[in-house]
């Protein structure tokens, strides 16, 4: 009495077989295997073409299967953590940053950036493009929106464009006190621009996070940064400690 | 001389379709309006009906699409901010946590999660399920995995199980001093439990937030919560700052 039992859910029918796949990537194959073709996939677990698909995109979301350009489906390494937040705040580019500047424009931003830095929407910003790789896997690429208030003794003169543009710019940037910073995560699908970069398909899933430096009492730059959905786990706080090694789909049954 | 320049990019075809249906959304469609079907929505761009899907797919990983049960295609509400980390750290159930208990088991933890809490495979934690709601909508469910030795004192007596049995147990927690905690966020897919509580399909994209709570020298709890991916977006330090708004895809052209 009183108490109100669940309804029992209805799994669906790719559901078990994505336990039943789970269980064969474990048992029968090795991280960078190339798995059989869906023809013969469908045929070994006796299901249709369209229900084998949905549990290979599931194991995909979840991080066990890669679906690589011109190599097909492999059996993915585990996820590797990757730290995006700590409790100590930091320039870009200060030392110890894991990210590698690649170039320096000058464009208009997103709307939506340009508000968070306060600028008018038709101004042009410093915009460094950077990139981070871990373990020699391309994991996530950047863009670093600093508007020129942020950086005013910036000489135009010594570093014109390219990397050297863009170090020179992440300088001027250090030299201003870092009063705070803060992030947001969300799920994203990646750019053309951004699937080349991450050795991707475009459109594929990818985690975006926005960073937020406050100096001077106000947004001093912004960053949007995409990591590869499939390959990272991004890790926040306690830097130094015992890596997360875990599948979250894996609950207790 | 030196300067390498970047192949152009091939932009996928659907692509082009993304940014004519997002200034579509942005000009003739309100929020929770349901779109027109996909015959129809491909016979209005002149698209195949594969093409048309591929990008709806799209806006919806980047959350200005929603696929609802039973309803159809509706033009996404800008995503919530969710708090998930913050400087300030705390115990699940102190004063102010946004998580409301549901239930209570003793059961057997994931196998990673056991490691984590360094208890033996087969050892039964106790479980707390919880879930998270923001204007009056659920965003997030959560289990939170406790081992007997973090709540010594537990009287099994008192409240044997259920929502009584799940606050007994955090109270029990909250009196060990909480050291530390870390995070780790991830792409993962909903069970068809965790479907079903957030109002979502099962297979639906979620972000995984594992959280590591530290006390007396080791890790006394793990909590594994799913946030719904097309609503929510995790922010993470300075909190009561202003909230971020902004559209990681819309980015510079």
């Amino acid at each position: 009495m009183g108490t109100t039992q669940a309804d029992p859910v209805q799994e669906p029918k790719y559901w078990h077989l994505k336990t039943v796949l789970t269980e064969a990537l474990d048992s029968e194959f090795s991280v960078g295997e190339i798995l059989p073709n869906e023809r013969d996939l469908a045929a070994r677990f006796g299901v249709a073409r369209a229900t084998l698909r949905q549990a290979l995109e599931q194991l995909e979301l979840e991080g066990r299967l890669q679906r690589r350009r011109g190599v097909g489906t492999t059996v993915a390494p585990p996820r590797v953590g990757v730290a995006v937040g700590s409790e100590r705040h930091l320039w870009p580019g200060a030392a110890g940053d894991a990210w590698q500047p690649a170039d320096c424009t000058s464009a208009v931003p997103p709307a939506a950036v340009a508000d968070l830095l306060q600028t008018a929407r038709d101004e042009r910003v410093h915009t460094v493009r950077r990139s981070r790789v871990t373990h020699g896997q391309p994991v996530a690429a950047e863009l670093l929106y600093i508007p020129a208030s942020s950086v005013p003794d910036l000489s135009a003169i010594d570093a014109p464009s390219g990397t050297a543009r863009a170090r020179a710019v992440l300088r001027e940037l250090q030299r201003a006190d870092l009063e705070d910073q803060d992030q947001a995560v969300e799920l994203g699908s990646a750019s053309a621009e951004d699937a080349k970069e991450l050795d991707r398909l475009p459109g594929a899933p990818v985690l975006v996070v926005t960073t937020r430096y406050h100096a001077g009492g106000r947004t001093a730059a912004v960053s949007v940064a995409t990591y590869r959905a499939d390959t990272c786990r991004l890790t926040f706080g306690a830097s130094g400690r015992v890596e997360i090694h875990h599948d979250p789909e894996r609950r207790a049954s």
